[in-house]
Order: C-alpha cells, then structure tokens, then sequence
C-alpha cells in the first residue's frame, strides 16, 4: 500500500462518514428522503401521533355532531319564551360546528400524511406541513370550544347584570348535549396539543 | 510522508469533520452549549423574537388593561337595567383579563431567556422551555379572546331566541371599549402563533 493509496482510502471513509446524514435512496421525492440515519424511534412516535389523529378525529366528530344535531322543542309555550332551541340560533354555537367540522376533515386528510411519516420517519416535507397545519387547527379548535364554553355557561347560569335569563331552566336536555359537545371539543384541543408538541420535538431530533 | 503520517491526517480531518457540530465550549452550562456551527441567522431570529415578545406584552398588556378598567355608570335607571356596567359581572370577560394580564407576566418572564437566546443562538434548552410555554399561552390567549368575543358579539347584538338583550344599546362606551379589547387580544394570539412557527423551524434548523 504506497501513500496515494492509504490517502485514498482513508478520504473515502471521511466522505462517507460526512455524508451520511445526507443519505437518501433516490427513488423518493426530495421531501421523502432520509435526512439522517436509521429513524427506528420515531417511527414509533410516528405511530402514536396516527393513533392521537385517530382520537381527534372521533372527538371532534363527536362534537361537531352532537352539536349540529340538538334540536329541543319543548312541549309547551309561553308569550316570553320561545318554544324551540337549535345551535344555528346562537352564532357561537354555529361557529363550533363549522370549525369542529373543519378540524375533523383536516385530521382525515392529515392521515395519508402521518402515513407517509410512518414510512418514512425522517421525512421533513409532511412533518412541517402537518406541524403548520396542526398548530393553526389547535388555534381553532380552542377558539370554537371557548368561545362555546362562555355561551354554554350563559345559558346554564345567566347573568342578571346583563339581564340574560338561564335558558337552560327551560332547555334541560339542550344544555346537556351542549355541555357535552364543549366538552369533547377541549379533549381535541388536549389532542392537537400533543401533536403540535410532539412534532416540534421531532423535528428537534433530526 | 509516509503511510501512517498520511493516514493519520487524513483520520484527524475525518474526526474533526464528524467531530465539529458537538463541539461546545465547556464553560457553558449544558443547556447553553452551542449544538452546531456558527449560528449568525439565528441570532437575527432570536432577535426578531424578543421585538415579537415586546409587541405582545404590550398588545395583551392593552387588553387586560382596556378590559381591567371598563366601568361605565349611566346617568340615569330603570326598572329593568342596571345602571352600572363591569368586566367582574360577565365570568368571561374575567377569564379574559385573567388570561391577558397571565400572558403578559410570561412574556415579560420570557424575555430574559429570549436574551440568552440571542447571546446563544443554538442554545436548546431555552428554546425548548419557551417552545412549549408558548404553545400553551398560544391557546390561552385564544381561549381569552374567544370567549371574550363571544359575549361582545352577544353584548352587541343579543339574541332574541334566547331573550337575551344587546345591551350595547345602553352601554355604548362599554361595548366600545371591549371590543377594543379583544381586537388587541387577538393581535396577542398571532404574535403567539408566529413565535411558536418561528421556534418550531428554528429548532429544526439546528
């Protein structure tokens, strides 16, 4: 072995040592590729957060639904008191159902994404995209589920400086499932919390 | 040159080069040692960071106080409205003062790791401890605003299937000043979103 041949060698093993966190098979799309070594752990994280999107997508279904759906007419009538409770009467409550609606059909969408994270791990063009998209969504949803939560709590307690009657006097079973949908919409929150955490430390780990 | 001087060189550059992004000078505590190379773009974040951070204190400072400080006594009383209107008698606009005047002590508690930051661009463990807490504050502000907007819109326009009055229509200057209030509350919530996209991207880019 003469010195250009050791110098040879040893050049490749500092090449290939410098070079492989850039690796990636070429056969993927730039955003699909490998940006590090093997990414066992975060496949498994990756796995958590399907999972995670699985239950966001059941809770904000479920409050989107359970809200859309309340409708309580009562048996009787009085001359002050109207005899019918529907969301749509309230805008709060109308904003709820779009914006947990919206949340649920972007966390479906998100799902062949968070696949393709699955596959590939280290994969940062989807990663990014689902962190953007996940923190927005988390803005959202908490703004639906708050803003709800301040009606919801009008209806159920009142306010006699303002002069705002408890509707829910009236509204029993109403109130209930509106109750119920807030509440579900917060369990989303806690979910989008998670996932936009989660991603973050992700990313850091790259 | 002989063979082993060559190679031994050639080694030394191949260390050095694996070797360089953990190089951290020791006299830094762990959490403030550098995790890369030259940081220079990063300092012009962390930068622009701390001015975002100023804005927000000053945008939820606004609005806790513009909220804090409504009291609107009319000049006159009737049987059926109350003559003296309050951020305390509405749980929401409480919340809200509560949450804003909370988002500005962090934000001025945050400033000090945003400086070390800015000393320290690729220091992780203040850039993870403000990801996280700006995340939670991202929601609490939004929480705030949302529930704060709901009772204004309510205040303003009230709902007539619910019997609830907009009473706006006595409390003008009230009204006025908590709408006010909120608009600089949901300025908070996009610097909030803007600091937790900037670090997010940041702590990818390390």
């Amino acid at each position: 072995m003469n010195t250009s041949e050791a110098t040879a060698i040893a050049n490749e093993g500092s090449d290939a040592s410098r070079k492989a966190p850039l690796a990636a098979p070429a056969r993927f799309p730039f955003f699909l590729r490998n940006t590090g070594a093997d990414g066992g752990w975060q496949r498994g994280v990756a796995l958590f957060e399907f999972i995670l999107r699985l239950c966001g997508i059941a809770a904000t279904l479920v409050a989107a639904i359970t809200m859309g759906t309340t409708n309580e007419t009562l048996p009787f009538f009085t001359e002050f008191f109207q005899f019918h409770a529907n969301f749509a009467d309230l805008p709060a409550l109308t904003f709820f159902v779009v914006a947990n609606a919206i949340a649920a059909g972007y966390l479906v969408l998100s799902l062949p994404f968070s696949l393709a994270i699955m596959v590939r791990p280290r994969a940062i063009g989807p990663r990014l995209l689902l962190f953007i998209c996940d923190t927005v969504m988390l803005a959202l949803t908490t703004a639906a589920a708050s803003a709800a939560a301040a009606i919801v709590y009008l209806a159920h307690n009142g306010d006699a400086k303002a002069n705002w009657i408890a509707i829910c006097l009236r509204f029993d079973g109403f109130c209930q499932r509106i109750s119920g949908a807030v509440v579900a919409s917060f369990i989303a929150v806690v979910f989008f919390f998670v996932l936009v955490v989660m991603s973050a430390l992700v990313m850091r780990k790259h």
